[in-house]
């Protein structure tokens, strides 16, 4: 399962693939971020957006797109630019058929690192040793952008397992949640064992 | 000139066609709404007004786009999804290369109804008379951008006719407020003449 994971926003919007399936370690494939220059009019900062998620889509091929989810209450200065990126995110997953799938920043930390409130550092840290990488990813928005894209290959992944084993939705829910929980023990536990041995 | 007028929002985005020029009573081309269903994902609801905004423009045929700028601050529970909605048709109109204004909505009560604090009611019995309707234009969310139409009718001409006449940025804004002030004043007169002749 290849998901593009997008940290929506204007001035920079991350941007992160990765493969993998439930229960291993996910690889990297490709991380970037888009820029657009501020004094350009918030439409045209748009477009430029759309197309180059058109160009990473048409050239990565992902299953499945994972979005943050922006909240009103934080940064409420820069908020609508965030919500206008991520709607054109959203729409250019969903026009095609992909599946987009949500999550709060505090789920993807959860994911990530074991804590809803990580700092940076600990999930650029935490996806570096996940994916293997030699050097962290920067800007930030790029390592939150792989990081959304772990959460979902898990989390979406072991959904999708289960929902050929589950019957009722709070059941599949619950399970969920149990799974996605010890899936990423298990690979906190595989992570540090790789670390203590170096 | 021919404005498409956006109320954004995901559960209605109202849509609004006005044809004139600055200081002219302009004319109703075509009115409507957009709804999606509260129970769709909201990358599935976007993907809807992306497709019924492509076929308004196709069909009607716009020179520009306004769409009402969303705040942060109001309706907190649902200004994400305002603000995704319009990044959509930000993106539309600007991938087609059509100039995309945004106006906030006390600009759009001030332009219509000479006063920026103009109740709903207000501003779509204004709307009714300048464009001579039978009815009033329902829901208000399609007597919104109507008003937002009217407002870049007469704001949007002025600006590009002074453009050819003002040097500097700064005298150009002014003028162009000054104008807009005096073509708003004039219009008012003028309905009010055509009231009082019933």
């Amino acid at each position: 399962m290849r998901v593009l994971g997008v940290d929506p926003g204007l001035t920079r919007c991350g941007l992160g693939i990765v493969e993998g399936s439930p229960g291993k370690p996910p690889a990297l494939v490709a991380v970037g971020v888009i820029r657009t220059p501020a004094d350009l009019d918030v439409s045209k900062r748009l477009v430029r957006i759309e197309a180059e998620l058109e160009e990473w889509i048409d050239k990565h091929r992902p299953d499945a797109v994972a979005v943050e989810r922006v909240f009103a209450q934080h940064n409420v200065r820069t908020v609508m630019g965030t919500a206008q990126a991520s709607g054109v995110a959203m729409v250019v997953a969903a026009r095609r058929g992909l599946p987009v799938a949500l999550h709060t920043p505090s789920e993807v930390k959860a994911a990530v690192t074991g804590s809803g409130r990580a700092g940076k550092e600990q999930v650029s840290t935490m996806v570096m040793r996940i994916l293997k990488l030699a050097e962290r990813p920067t800007p930030a928005d790029a390592a939150d952008a792989l990081a959304l894209a772990i959460c979902q290959v898990w989390r979406g992944g072991t959904t999708s397992r289960l929902q050929e084993a589950a019957g009722s939705r709070a059941n599949l829910e619950a399970l969920a949640q149990a799974q996605s929980r010890l899936q990423v023990a298990r690979l906190r536990a595989a992570v540090a064992a790789q670390e203590s041995k170096r």
